[in-house]
């Protein structure tokens, strides 16, 4: 079991101290705080002994007081350091550790030990992450290994599970679903005996670093476990044998933090089966869990996945809101809904989910995707911090004191991208998403460069031209993706099942509702009110920007409008020119960021350098085909050369 | 294990007899051609006592004579029947075997004991099927479930077995290839000891029938199995390994036949890696079987499979012809060059290959695809003897006595459609294809409309409506296929991978040699003198006939030209109406087989009509899908409105 410690591979310091003396109750000394504390002393000052409450205390010793302070919330801390006296005060042992891995990031990026003060509480007050892991090792859209909860059917709690524990504290997740929403196989007995001593074990692991332990049960359990002949959430042994079977689990299961279920979607069991509604699930379940102090998250992706092509009123954009707005006000308090971040499913482009704002009488959680499904697969370097940072500051104009999705939402999910790969997310750049991601949920304010910053120097150290390289490379490498894939929203012209690599009509006849309807003449889909209706979903402010095709962002243009390619942006281009141009300059970038690459070579751990170039050879090859599919896709359509007469084939 | 007796289901005759005499030699008593006779006359003349050599002869009895006649030879035989005296001569054991069949076809098909004769020796000396068999029990490209051959990875020979022996033989098969072309995992060993028992009780009973058993050897296996380093043809060590295990091998399995080999295609081992020709591979192997009356077959489905799309000077039409054309004469004579019938893969239609009459000095097997892997999949009913037959009579236009193909060739194999489903070929229709196929090498001049009506009765029975029906939609089913898949010789616009449904693009920016090169203006493939040059590789008649727009065959017109929407073909119809025409009536042929199907429940067996209809709903989900996404997407491209208004969507 050989994993590497990402961000958390602490560096000597440039001071070094003969005595770390670390003053706090004696109750805090098994914390993992405390536990984190000596594990990067041991490696930042490694000439220094290690005290607690030593009595000697002199210029070559450094002293770090750790106290619980009440009047602060849980998972707040204040830390007021010098170099020699560090005070981290936090409301709870939670909030302590956070306190702990905040100066840690600090000094290690400073390099010494150095003066300042933070006070912070997170932004968000659920940080969690879903994993796709089924109880077999396979990892649905994983591409980054196995999974290391899962091995050989049993889940395990092992070296890599505490260390997981360590890297998800320190960038502040709270919550974790550890298997996936499509509840299969072995998966379907999560809440039975099978797995009850695992479980117990991991939430005790889990609990040490303030993370909630969550499982996506099967909605059929009543039928797959118990054997009764329904799941219908109304039915009273339904109802009964949940309610049991969440009194054993929540009793034995330290820091269970509860469900989160896609029903009735793609095939997954729900209440719809039995006449129900999505409320009447999620309520059943919530009154299950309530008396633990549980909650149930409850999914949003919800549209028929049998779409006949030849249909042209029925839009998938559409389906989520229409699933779920008449439901507004229904749902139990200790119910989320989680809705992806935009209406179809994490492409590069989408606009923000229209549930954002509308559904005023909700708890909703908004949920992203780390695990490159769509967006290169951990082979491209597609950094997606400023696109999630810019969906939650992003105004849904409905009529709110504060109408950003980020004041709306009541938490953040996100798809992991982690695996039993040796880095954990196949790519160490990977990596930064998963880092970018629960920094930013605690704290909204800092920049995408900070953190691009931040991150590449936990990982690399302070060599100038790797951390202007790598900085470069994260920064630029969304747009690049978007660039020379596909622009101006249209998306999905991925390969059918893997979504990896260019295959622009792999969709255009089948089942999903993810049609680019290009032809000769036009592309794109009309959403507008004169088409399915889909931009009416928002508030009037927006649904007049989006339904207008004079006001309609550039970036959004075929995703709400079908135009012909001589259609003139407000760029000034022409989309069939802004097509080329694009996929001409997104390939250069990718090429840029494979030499910037190699520059690093002697400068980064070899591992990691290899890795690197193999993954951006891969990136370029892949890169050429979609520039150039694209390019030729629309070539042989439209009939319009490029206007700087670049090669199209 | 349960499986049909297809069309030697023998039935009951109208006239009965209490005697059936069977004299011969008694050598013959343990013959096949003798168990054949017992078998079928238990069912046609159930009341009758069958006897060998009974001095009792009376009006009451039937007397069958068998001689072997050393005149004739081994597979021709010579029969005499009357109402009560028949007599099958032949040339051996196999040829007599040959005569029992036809006899009891033609009295199954007349209902009773006739007066006929009958005088036929196979029309080609080689007559093969190849099974894609694996030895972990799955079919590569079957559709008729998993392998009978292969159980839990051993091979068996059991009842089912012997059926298929007596199956084959009754339709004049004398080879068959076990396994894959492909050589996989454990078949890798089919030449070690691990299989010598197995394969000497398969080729002892294939020998009762008349059926030489064949082996696909993995080129590498000096390496797998042998450890040496190297698989070199011309290395003294691997011609020494070949010798000794051909050695072993033939001297313990009776009726082994030779190999097949794919070589130095899609990624099999073969001679070229070690700078050696096709012709050092095969006379290699040819030399170390020789000693036994081996022989060797060497594929030529040899091509690039790792295109790049943008080239558009590389033909994979080309590919075939090229690399074997210059190895004319160099090949030893117990080797045998096996062709596709196209130069492609096994396309609804495709020109004939061209190696066959160009290549003089070599002998050359034409392969066929029994299983319906780009025709449908056995879930569309797809008749294709009316093709073979076609292809077999084609004119190559070769400065030879008889330029035929069916003249050219040595023999005949074909990729069987078979696996251990109740019926063998997983659609009950599929096995007239079965049937069609051996009947047809055997007896060149029996027309397609026979072949149709004698299956159909021997497999359902004499019910009018019934042979009306079936008849039809055999007859008519490949046109159909043709018709509202890819009509124009354009092929490939099938779903990449498993080759089933339309997906117009799905081939066309891939690694395979397979595009259209549709565009906004244009379509098909320019593969004259002035393209490609592949028309080149025809006789002169013919590459003028292909080579020139004007006296192309309309069939092939995009195989060989690339031309506009707009052209007009030889039937005064323009490309794009053609393709909307023939689309339109192909889905409205598969309405009316699927009508004509219904119409027999009650009239064919229970199991048979629904495994039917089964399939026929499928092959009309799947046929509109064909008509509408094909027709969809030459509009989107074309611009051009069907003439008769029909809906495009």
């Amino acid at each position: 079991m050989e994993f590497s410690k990402l961000w958390l591979d602490y560096r000597k310091l440039a001071d070094n101290r003969s005595r770390v003396i670390i003053s706090c109750d004696k109750t805090l000394k098994d914390s993992a705080a405390f536990e984190e504390l000596k594990i990067a002393m041991a490696s930042m000052v490694p000439d220094a002994i290690v005290l607690w409450k030593s009595e000697v205390f002199d210029d070559d010793s450094c002293l770090i007081v750790l106290t619980i302070r009440p009047e602060l919330s849980e998972e707040e801390y204040d830390i007021a350091a010098s170099a020699n006296i560090t005070e981290i005060c936090a409301g709870s042992e939670t909030g302590l550790l956070y306190g702990v891995f905040a100066f840690l990031r600090k000094i290690a990026l400073a390099g010494r030990f150095i003066s300042f003060t933070a006070h912070k509480k997170p932004s968000q007050p659920i940080r969690m992450l879903n994993h796709w892991d089924e109880a077999d090792g396979d990892i649905e859209r994983g591409y980054s290994g196995k999974s290391f909860f899962f091995v050989n059917e049993e889940l395990e709690v092992n070296e890599r599970t505490v260390m997981y524990a360590r890297l998800m504290a320190s960038i502040g997740i709270n919550g974790v679903v550890i298997n996936n929403v499509n509840v299969r196989r072995k998966a379907k007995l999560l809440l039975s005996i099978e797995f009850a001593e695992s479980l117990t074990n991991l939430g005790e692991l889990f609990a040490r670093y303030g993370i909630k332990l969550f499982i996506c049960p099967d909605f059929a359990a009543p039928k797959t476990i118990c054997g009764l002949d329904t799941a219908d959430p109304l039915d009273e042994n339904v109802i009964e044998w949940w309610n049991t079977t969440c009194a054993l689990i929540f009793s034995k299961i330290k820091n269970l933090g509860g469900f989160l279920v896609k029903a009735d979607s793609e095939g997954e069991p729900g209440p719809m089966a039995y006449g129900r509604t999505h409320a009447d699930g999620a309520n059943m379940l919530a009154r299950a869990v309530k008396p633990y102090g549980g909650i149930v998250i409850w999914r949003c992706f919800v549209y028929n996945c049998t779409q006949d092509w030849r249909d042209k009123k029925t839009d998938r954009a559409c389906a989520s809101y229409d699933n779920f707005i008449g439901l507004d006000g229904q749902f139990d308090d200790n119910v989320y809904l989680q809705a992806k971040n935009g209406p179809v499913d994490f492409q590069i482009r989408e606009p923000v989910h229209p549930l954002f704002g509308a559904m005023k009488n909700t708890n909703l959680i908004i949920e992203f995707q780390l695990a490159q499904e769509y967006t290169g697969q951990q082979k491209h370097v597609c950094w997606l911090i400023p696109m999630f940072k810019e969906i939650m500051e992003h105004h849904t104009r409905h009529d709110l004191p504060d109408d950003r999705v980020s004041r709306i939402v009541c938490g953040v999910a996100a798809v992991a991208n982690t695996g039993d790969s040796y880095c954990w997310t196949g790519s160490e750049l990977a990596a930064a998403n998963l880092y970018g991601y629960g920094r930013l949920l605690f704290d909204e304010d800092v920049s995408c460069t900070e953190l691009a910053e931040e991150w590449t120097r936990l990982m690399f150290g302070d060599d100038e031209k790797v951390t202007s390289a790598v900085k470069e490379i994260l920064l630029d490498s969304k747009q690049a993706y978007e660039d020379y894939t596909v622009p101006l929203g249209i998306g999905w012209m991925c390969h059918p099942n893997d979504h990896y690599g260019p295959s622009p009509w792999g969709y255009e006849f089948d089942r999903w509702g993810t049609y680019n309807r290009a032809d000769r003449d036009a592309v794109g889909v009309d959403r507008s009110a004169s088409g399915s209706g889909y931009s009416e979903q928002y508030a009037p402010a927006l649904a007049d920007v989006y339904g207008d095709i004079t006001k309609c962002p550039d970036e959004l243009l075929l995703f709400f409008h079908r135009v012909p390619y001589t259609h003139r942006l407000h760029s000034g281009k022409t989309v069939i020119q802004h097509i080329y141009d694009t996929h001409f300059e997104g390939y250069a970038k990718a090429e840029h960021f494979a030499e910037l690459w190699h520059g690093l070579e002697g400068k980064i751990d070899d591992r990691t350098f290899k890795n690197g170039c193999e993954r951006f050879a891969e990136q370029l090859r892949c890169a050429k085909e979609w520039r150039d599919i694209i390019n030729c896709f629309f070539h042989r359509l439209s009939g319009i050369d490029d206007e700087n007469g670049r090669e199209i084939y």
